[in-house]
């Protein structure tokens, strides 16, 4: 069997049972080396099969192959594996005769809105600004729609080396529409060593330098700072 | 201390370590009726407060005053506590000289994608169709936003007796510029007795009778069936 396993920020306690139980258990665990040696810390007596960035397929594949040969194999993924994770590569990869599980975990956007408050309590979008697999006109396109009707972001792959002015000009795009001093945040590290979170207006973040690890909060037209924390007030209905 | 705490879809193992610690630790664990009778099940000899549906703002207040007199309080969620959750609630509702921490938790989006597959594999948008909060003219502002820049869609709250008809009207939004043919899924009772999962198409999706433990997946223009799963292919960069 193949499970697809998203183990949270990092931080081992922001690991599901189901997700933890399921890595103790595989035969094999494979993954991206940095997602692999953040578990070889507290799963150290496992198998690991780790490869780099990019080679993403071949590590699918990989995985797949060693689950039709019969084995317990867990593909992990930071935070959920359903949510710019592994899964839906695995579905469109493996074939049907194959036994596929996909484990939930805590996606980035809720570690790291605990981090700065409750700035997601009203909807919001969850947007990457990585152009590898979606043209840049798409992504600004899906930004100015988000702006236009006043919800709230939360940005995936803010940055890289080669995509250095994407941010800011996500920014240039909301700033069109929303105030300059909308309030904005961001965590770095999530759950992990030199976690830091901030809170800035709009404006500010249009020239703040995130990093790979970093997600990014821009709120809307009601989200405020209440004693240093970043809230956006509710509008649910509580079931 | 009061913690405001998401315990996942209800399900023992879709919790994260850390809320099962602090619902464990708690002096009291105050939430809704539904979700407080789930915990008991998994805590039995806990403290309780439970009130109904709808006095969410008496029980932040309960759960604040008591954290105040010195207790460890944790004020329960389903899913994650900041996804129309409490922490925003509690944030607004607190002095500054409480100790608040939020810990996050697997949201319904994430828990139900799961189960159907892979739906959320690249941007989308977590809407509700509640109007308690929010204009309805807003909602459906912001469901035309979406599909006009085809991002998913995972939809809460799409029902309760007196909103019968906005999960049609949903529909019948994006329907005006989404194929009719559009995979769409459902996923019932996450995590608890009589789960159950649908996928159907967004015509059929029209005339679905939703109830208020549903959580709905409209795809985009690139989400399939593979398999008897619905996944949306990935675009992503892997960090
Ligand atoms: C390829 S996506 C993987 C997302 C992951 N599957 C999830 O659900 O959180 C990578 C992006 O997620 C965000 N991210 C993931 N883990 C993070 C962490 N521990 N701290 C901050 N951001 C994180 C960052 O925006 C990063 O660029
Ligand atoms: C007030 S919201 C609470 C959301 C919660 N804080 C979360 O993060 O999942 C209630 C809505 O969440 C969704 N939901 C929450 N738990 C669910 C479950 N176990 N199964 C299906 N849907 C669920 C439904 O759409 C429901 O109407």
């Amino acid at each position: 069997m193949l499970r697809i396993v998203g183990f949270g920020s990092g931080a081992k306690d922001n690991m599901t049972l189901e997700a933890s139980v399921a890595i103790a258990g595989a035969d094999l665990i494979v993954g991206y080396t940095t997602y692999v040696d953040i578990l070889k810390q507290y799963f150290p007596d496992k198998e690991y099969y780790s490869t780099n960035m990019m080679q993403e397929k071949e590590r699918c594949q990989y995985a797949i192959d060693t689950a039709k040969e019969g084995k317990e194999v867990v593909l992990v993924c930071s935070g959920d594996s359903g949510i710019y994770g592994m899964a839906s590569l695995v579905y469109e990869l493996a074939e049907d005769n194959l036994d596929i599980k996909v484990i939930s975990g805590v996606t980035a956007a809720s570690s790291g809105s605990a981090c700065l408050g409750a700035p997601l309590s009203h909807d919001f979008a969850v947007i990457s600004l990585s152009d590898c697999m979606t043209p840049w006109e798409l992504i600004k396109k899906r930004i100015k729609a988000m702006a236009d009707s006043d919800m709230v972001m939360c940005i995936y792959n803010p940055s890289s080396r080669r995509r250095s002015g994407y941010l800011k000009e996500a920014c240039d795009i909301v700033l069109k529409v929303q105030s300059p001093d909308t309030v904005c945040g961001y965590v770095r590290n999530i759950g992990r060593e030199n976690e830091t979170t901030g809170i800035l207006t709009l404006k500010e973040l249009a020239d703040f330098k995130a990093d790979m690890f970093t997600t990014i909060y821009i709120g809307n037209s009601h989200t405020k700072v209440i004693n240093g924390k970043m809230v956006t007030p509710r509008g649910y209905k509580v079931v």
